[in-house]
Formats: structure tokens, C-alpha cells, sequence
């Protein structure tokens, strides 16, 4: 009679071999995923102090706009699978497989399991959103990216170069100018990646905000 | 016979004792001097080479969107002059004057005179840009501030503080969470102005950017 029972069998799926995987731009359900992606970012950066958004505003936010006129926020997600993906007509879909030099264990798996799909156990191991926006800096409109972000599990595989270079591809055969986005300043492997995806990175730049009890203030003032 | 010219009083206007001024909502015949001002904004922050963007592109992402789904862009203009504006019914127009202590000397007003006005004399003396969009951090959408430029010869006279608030009211009462923006790091002048205004300045954040052939070369990869 074991005591200790394998957790890491029992608690998560395990890859062997062969990882399946493919982007996929995400739709309203994939959103309870979306927002424990970005609790997990909020995390990894330590700051969930700041994080105020909550998975009903991210819900309005992507899908169902409280405020009009907002540019339309794309998220792209990485779904893996141990089985091949069925092809699909949606060009924005692709897919690719990644071999394993050992198994590979997503401790995490039923949290990130998409559900929809009946055929073949498939988990989200990643995400990117981004919108357009105006810049003064160019001719054409730029993506501003807002959250970019590899489950801890599935880093140093690829995906990260492959989910960036979806959307720089996007943003290359739009027309547009630019991405620009924000990172940590500690964070040498994130900034190291990005140098290495060719982004340049401004040192004399701070970033700014005014929002709470001290945006309120302004229309107190007007009353 | 004078050989040097009075170059001052004759090359610009002088404003004895009263500055009247509004804020207005610019509109597309405006662009040119939006432009002028966006040049000298680029100029104060020595970023010049940094400046892609056209009269013609500004004319395009403000006010005639060859991209859709762009969040529109607001441009709040503040206009000068000798005498007081007339009452308007536009609410998001508002009026103060400026008692001066000595003559205030605009050698560049005849580049920024707004020419619609037929009785009196008006000029731009700054302006704040800015758009909605969607921010993973809060609950509701923010403002990204992209330049806010007074003229230097109207600093320090309450005119920033004026304009800055004028579109922080503006969010507030729009139920917006929060106004984001850079600002150059050796600019404590407008740091400090922003920490008065009730800003938070990040220091662990770098600003990002893939712009030019970087960009490109996604586009190049893949075909």
C-alpha cells in the first residue's frame, strides 16, 4: 500500500514524444481561459495589485463593448493537443507538432482544457492580444500588444517566436507601421526575446498613468 | 533709414494685459496646424528622426480612416486671442482669460492663426491627442494620451494644466478607468507637472517597439 500517491500522474496530462499544437484567434467561451492566463501574467510579473479587470470586463472588453467606437482587441491562443489537429479552412488557423526530448507534464492541464472539443483532450498553453490604434510616430496604424504571455510548462518549445511572429506577420501584411508595447525592465529573457524577434527597446521613455481616486478627483472638481 | 528691422513686433503678435482663450474640439481643416504642433513637439523631444508620420497620414488616421476599426482619435486645440470668443452652445467648448504681467510676444502666430475667423484675431496655442481603448490592467476601458504640446511661448500660464484636465474630466465622466501615456525621463519639468496632475510614474516599465524593416521581414519569412 503506496502512502504517496504519483501526484504529477494523477494531477495533469502528460505529453510524450509528440506535442500537437496550433494558433487559433479566440471566441467569447474561450474567455474564463483567457482571464486565468492573465491572472498567471499578473503573477509572473508581480503585480496583481494592479489587476482590477475582472473575467466579466474582459468578456465586454473582447466580445461585447459596454463603450462604442473602441478598436476590436484580437487574441490568439496556442491549443496543444497529443494528437494531431483535424486541417481547417480558417487560414488564420496553423498548426505545427514540437518532439520531445522527454515528457512533458502540464501539472495545470484541466484548467486549460478547451472543452468544446470532444474527440481529443486539447489545453491552452498560451496567448497574445493586441488592437490597432493611431500613432503620431507613423504613416500607418500600429498594433499596440497588450498581454503576451507562455504557460510556464510549454516555454523554450517555440511557441513564443510563433505566436509573435503570427501577429508581426498580421501587422506586416496589414500595412501597418509598428507593434509597441511595454515589458519589465528586470526581465531579461522577455526583453533578450524580443531584441532577438528585432524590436527595439527606448530607455528614456517612463511610462505614465493617472487613473482611481485621482482621475475621480478631476470630475469632483467639476462639480 | 533703419538696416535693422524691428523683427519682433512686426513678425508676430503682441498681447498686452489679456489672453482670452477656449478649447475646442479640433476638425479636419485644423490638421495643419495639428501638424505643425506635432513637429514641434517631436523638435522639444529631439526625436525628430522618429517622425514618419505625414500632414496627409495625420489627415487620414484623424479624420478619414483609410484603416476601419480604428478607435477614433480626439484632438482638443487650445485657441488664443486678443479678444474674448464669443458664447458658444458647444459644451465641450469652454472659455477663461489670462491677465497678463507684462506684453506677451507669439512671433510664430502667423503660422498658427486659425483662418475661418473673419473678426478676430486667433491662434493655436497647444493641443492634447488622444483615443479609447480596451487595457487588460482595469475593469473599464482607458484613454492613451499620444501628445499634449503647449507652445512655448503660452507656458506657464495655466494653459496645460487646463487642457490635461479638460480631457481627464472627460474620462472620468465617461466611467473610464484610467489616462495612460510615456514621457521622456529627463523631462522632470513635465514629469512634474504629470505628479501634480495626480499621475503615477512607472520605473520598471521599457517601452517596445518593431517598426520599419524588422517589421517587414515577418511579412519576407513567410512567403
Amino acid at each position: 500500500m503506496a502512502l504517496i500517491s504519483p501526484i504529477s500522474s494523477s494531477n495533469g496530462k502528460t505529453f510524450n514524444q509528440k506535442l500537437f499544437s496550433r494558433i487559433r484567434v479566440a471566441i467569447e467561451s474561450d474567455v474564463p481561459h483567457i482571464y486565468k492566463l492573465m491572472q498567471q501574467l499578473f503573477v509572473y510579473h508581480d503585480i496583481t495589485h494592479l489587476l482590477k479587470s475582472t473575467e466579466s470586463s474582459v468578456t465586454s472588453g473582447l466580445f461585447n463593448p459596454k463603450f462604442p467606437h473602441l478598436s476590436p482587441v484580437t487574441t490568439l491562443l496556442i491549443e496543444v493537443s497529443a494528437n494531431p489537429f483535424p486541417s481547417c479552412l480558417n487560414d488564420k488557423t496553423s498548426s505545427k507538432e514540437v518532439d520531445l526530448n522527454m515528457p512533458l507534464i502540464d501539472e495545470e492541464s484541466e484548467q486549460f482544457r478547451v472543452v468544446k472539443y470532444d474527440q481529443h483532450d486539447v489545453f491552452i498553453a498560451g496567448y497574445v492580444m493586441f488592437y490597432p490604434c493611431f500613432s503620431s510616430f507613423f504613416e500607418n496604424p500600429v498594433f499596440h500588444m497588450e498581454n503576451f504571455f507562455i504557460r510556464e510548462c510549454y516555454r523554450s518549445k517555440g511557441f513564443g517566436k510563433w505566436l509573435f511572429s503570427t501577429m508581426a506577420l498580421e501587422a506586416a501584411r496589414m500595412g501597418f507601421s509598428s507593434i509597441d508595447w511595454y515589458a519589465s525592465d528586470w526581465n531579461e529573457s522577455a526583453l533578450g526575446f524580443y531584441k532577438h524577434m528585432g524590436a527595439t527597446i527606448s530607455d528614456d521613455f517612463r511610462v505614465l498613468s493617472l487613473a482611481g481616486k485621482a482621475l475621480e478627483a478631476f470630475e469632483d472638481d467639476s462639480n
